[in-house]
C-alpha cells in the first residue's frame, strides 16, 4: 500500500471512518504510521488519533512537533485534548500547550488536566449549550445556533442563573414547541440530574445507566456548570470496568493484549502465577505433616485435587456474586445472613456432591466405608468453608475501600486451596485416628 | 409506609424517578408492591415496571389484568412494550395486545415480537424521526415537530426515499442552520451507519461503540427503515454481555444475584461443580495408578496441589486473554503464531517458577537433587501445556461457533487439572525410573 503515492492514498482514506483508520495504523509499522498521519488533514488525523492505542499513541507523538501536536489538539472536543495532552511528558506538555492558538480552547484543557482520569472532573467535556434563565426563547436560539458551532452534538441545553450555577435544563423538544417570546424561566426544567467534578467515574457510570441519560452535566464545588459528560464515554468506563475485572478475575493485571509483547504479558500474568506456587509450596507442607502418620490411608492423598478444585471452584462463584453485587449496589442486609445463605447453599451444593463422591469412591476405588465417608464430610465442610470465605473477603475488602474485584483471581483460589486442604486433612486425622 | 394513606404516598413518590421507584418496589412484598403500582398513574407505572427485575414483574403482572396491562403498555415505547409482552405466557399475550386500544402501535409492537431478543429486530424501537428525501426543510420541520410528539429524543433524523428505503440522515443542527426553502434532497448527508434486523446484538454495540454512535436505524431486507437503536439500549447490552462473560468465567451459568433464592442458585452453581468433582475423581484414578509403584517417592505426592494450582491458573489466565481478543475481534495471524508466542510465555514463567520450586524443595523440603529438578522440570512442562490448552480451546470452540467464554470457568481449569496432573507423573516416572 505504502509505495508514496499520496494522491491515491488519500482518495482512498477520504471516506474511510477514523476508527478504521485507527485500526489500519495498529497494522502498520510506526514509520508508515507516522507517514500516514502526516498525510491526512489535521481534522481526520485528531480522530484517528483518539482511537489509537495508548502506547503506539505515544510512540506517534514521539514522531512529531510540538506544533504539529497542537495542531491535531484544536481539532479535538476539550476532553479528549487533555487526555492526549495528559500521557505527554511534562516538558512537551507544557511546550504543546503554548502551541494552541486558540486561547479559550487552551484554558479550557488545562482546567481539564487539573481533575483525576477517573473522576467526573477527567471525564467531562468543556463543550455544552448553556443558557441563561434571564433569555428569551429568541435569544437562546440565536445563541444556541452560535455556541453549537463547537460542540459535536447537542443533547441539552442548560439553564444557568447569573452566577453560572446550573439550575436546570432544557429539552430541544421544548426549545422547538415553545412560543419565541417566553422567557427561558418559564419553560425550563428545574429537576436535573448533576455530577459533581470529584464524584468518581464508576460512580456517574452507574447513576447515568440507571436513569438512561445521555449527558449529564458537572458543576464544581460552588455549584457552577463546568463541563458536561456524554454517554459515548460512559460505554467507554462501563466496558474499561468490565474487562479491568475480567482479567482480574482471570489473575490477569494491568490492561493487556493478546498481541503485547511477551515481557509485558509475563509482567501482568507471572505476580499472580507466584501467588499460587507460594500456596503450592504451604500446601505441600501441610501434605508432608500429615503424611508421615498417615499409614494405610495413603489413598486420601489421591483424593487431594477433587478437594482443591471443588474450594477453588467455590469460593470463586460465592465471590464472583458478591463483587458483582457490590458492583450493582444490590447487597443489602446483615453479612450475617449473607454468610448464613452460603452455609446454606454449601449445605445444599455440599450434600449433593458428598452423595456423588461416595458413591464413586466406593464402586470405582474400593475404599473402606470409613475413608469413603471421611471424604464425603470433609467435602460438605470444605465447599461450606470456601463459601464462607469466599463471601467474607470481597465484602471485608469492600469495607476497607479495596477494590474487592482482586479477590475473585488465584487470591480466593489459593487461600481456599490451603484452607481446604488443612480442613481435609483434620477431619482425616478425626476420624481415622491417624 | 404502607399505611393506606394514598395521598400522602402518591405526594411522596410524585417527584421520585422511575428507577428509584423500582427500587423501592424490590424491597416490598408482592401484595404491596402490585397496589403501588395500581395506585401511582400509568404513565410512571409504564417505566417502573421496564426498570423491575424480570421475576418480580412477571409476579406483578401475574396480579394484573390483561386490561391493565395493555394500559400500562401504550404508555410505552414500543421496544420496551414488545419485551414485556414477550415475557407473559401465549394466551395472555393476544389479550393484551387485544386491549391496546391504539392500532398503529399494537401493530408495531406485534411486528417487534417476531424479533428475537438478540438481534438488532428485537432491540429496536418503531419510534423515530424520518423525512422524505423530497420534502422541503420547512415541511421537514412541521412533520418532525408531529413525530417528535411520539419519540422521547430525536437524535437524528432517518432521510427515506418514496420506497422507505433508508438513504442518509440530517442532524439537528444542519436543519437548524439551513434555509428553510432547501430541500431536504440537498442536505442531507448520504453516509449513515445503519444495521440490519437479523444483526447480532452484540456485533450492533460493537459497531455503535467503535464508531461512538447515538443511534443507529435499522433497515429490514429490502432496505426499508423500520427501526432505530439508542445508544442507552446498548449500555444494558454491553453490561449483560459483560455480566454473563463474567459469571461464566466463574463458574456461574444463568443470570443469578445474590438476593435470589438457594434453589436458583444452586440450578446456576451446582453444575459447574459437578464438572470438578468428575475432573477430581479422573485426576484420583491418575493418582492411585502411578502411586502403586512410586516407592521412596511419595514426597512427589506432597506437590500435586502445586502443580494443579499452577496449571489452572495458566489456563485461565490463557484463555480470558483469548476469549476476550476474539470479543474485541483483535485476534488476527495465525493460530499457530499465537500458539508458540504462548508457548515462549510458558518457558519464561515457567522456568521463573520453577527455580523458586527448586529454591524451596531443596531448602525447605529437604528433597534431593533430583526430585527438585524433576518438580522443576514438571512445573515448566505443565505451565506449557497448560498455556498451550488454555489458548486453543476458546479459538476452537469460536470457530465452531459457540461462545469462548464457555471456556474460562471450571472446564478450562478442570481439564488443566487432569492433564497437568498426568504429565507431572509421568514427567516423574520418566526421570525418576520408579
Amino acid at each position: 500500500i505504502e509505495v508514496d503515492n499520496k494522491h491515491e492514498l488519500l482518495m482512498l482514506l477520504g471516506d474511510v471512518h477514523y476508527a478504521d483508520i485507527a485500526e489500519i495504523i495498529h497494522e502498520l509499522n510506526l514509520d508508515e504510521a507516522t507517514y500516514l498521519i502526516k498525510l491526512l488533514d489535521s481534522k481526520k488525523t485528531s480522530d484517528v488519533i483518539t482511537e489509537l492505542d495508548e502506547d503506539i499513541r505515544d510512540k506517534i507523538l514521539e514522531k512529531l512537533s510540538a506544533k504539529e501536536i497542537a495542531d491535531e489538539i484544536v481539532e479535538l472536543d476539550t476532553d479528549d485534548a487533555a487526555d492526549i495532552i495528559n500521557e505527554l511528558p511534562d516538558d512537551r506538555r507544557d511546550e504543546v500547550i503554548a502551541f494552541i492558538d486558540d486561547h479559550e480552547h487552551a484554558k479550557d484543557i488545562v482546567e481539564l488536566l487539573r481533575y483525576d482520569n477517573d473522576t467526573a472532573g477527567g471525564l467531562m467535556a468543556k463543550e455544552l449549550v448553556k443558557v441563561n434563565e434571564n433569555w428569551s426563547v429568541l435569544n437562546c436560539v440565536k445563541e444556541m445556533r452560535a455556541q453549537a458551532e463547537h460542540v459535536t452534538r447537542v443533547h441539552s441545553i442548560y439553564v444557568v442563573d447569573d452566577n453560572e450555577r446550573l439550575i436546570g435544563r432544557l429539552s430541544l423538544k421544548d426549545l422547538l414547541t415553545a412560543s419565541t417570546r417566553s422567557a427561558i424561566k418559564d419553560i425550563y426544567i428545574s429537576k436535573v440530574d448533576y455530577a459533581s467534578v470529584h464524584d468518581d467515574a464508576e460512580d456517574v457510570a452507574r447513576i447515568m445507566a440507571k436513569y438512561d441519560l445521555e449527558a449529564i452535566p458537572v458543576v464544581d464545588e460552588l455549584g457552577r456548570l463546568v463541563g458536561r459528560i456524554t454517554i459515548d464515554d460512559i460505554v467507554d468506563v462501563i466496558r474499561d470496568e468490565a474487562e479491568r475485572d475480567y482479567q482480574m478475575a482471570a489473575g490477569i493485571s494491568k490492561d493487556v493484549e493478546a498481541k503485547d509483547s511477551i515481557l509485558k504479558l509475563t509482567r501482568a500474568r507471572l505476580p499472580w502465577l507466584l501467588i499460587g506456587t507460594f500456596g503450592g509450596m504451604m500446601a505441600a507442607k501441610i501434605i508432608t505433616s500429615f503424611q508421615q502418620g498417615m499409614g494405610d490411608f495413603v489413598i486420601l492423598l489421591s483424593f487431594v485435587p477433587l478437594i482443591q478444585a471443588t474450594a477453588g471452584n467455590v469460593g470463586v462463584q460465592s465471590s464472583a456474586i458478591v463483587v458483582q453485587g457490590l458492583a450493582n449496589n444490590s447487597i443489602d442486609g446483615q453479612i450475617i445472613n449473607r454468610l448464613f445463605k452460603e452455609f446454606l447453599l454449601g449445605l445444599v451444593n455440599g450434600g449433593s456432591i458428598a452423595l456423588i463422591v461416595l458413591l464413586i469412591t466406593h464402586f470405582f476405588f474400593n475404599t473402606d466405608y470409613i475413608v469413603s465417608l471421611t471424604i464425603g464430610i470433609a467435602i460438605i465442610s470444605v465447599i461450606i468453608i470456601a463459601a464462607i470465605i469466599g463471601t467474607f473477603i470481597p465484602i471485608f475488602l469492600d469495607k476497607r475501600g479495596i477494590d474487592p474485584a482482586v479477590a475473585t483471581g488465584p487470591f480466593i483460589t489459593t487461600s481456599n486451596d490451603i484452607f481446604g486442604i488443612l480442613v481435609y486433612f483434620s477431619i482425616a486425622k478425626l476420624i481415622l485416628g491417624f
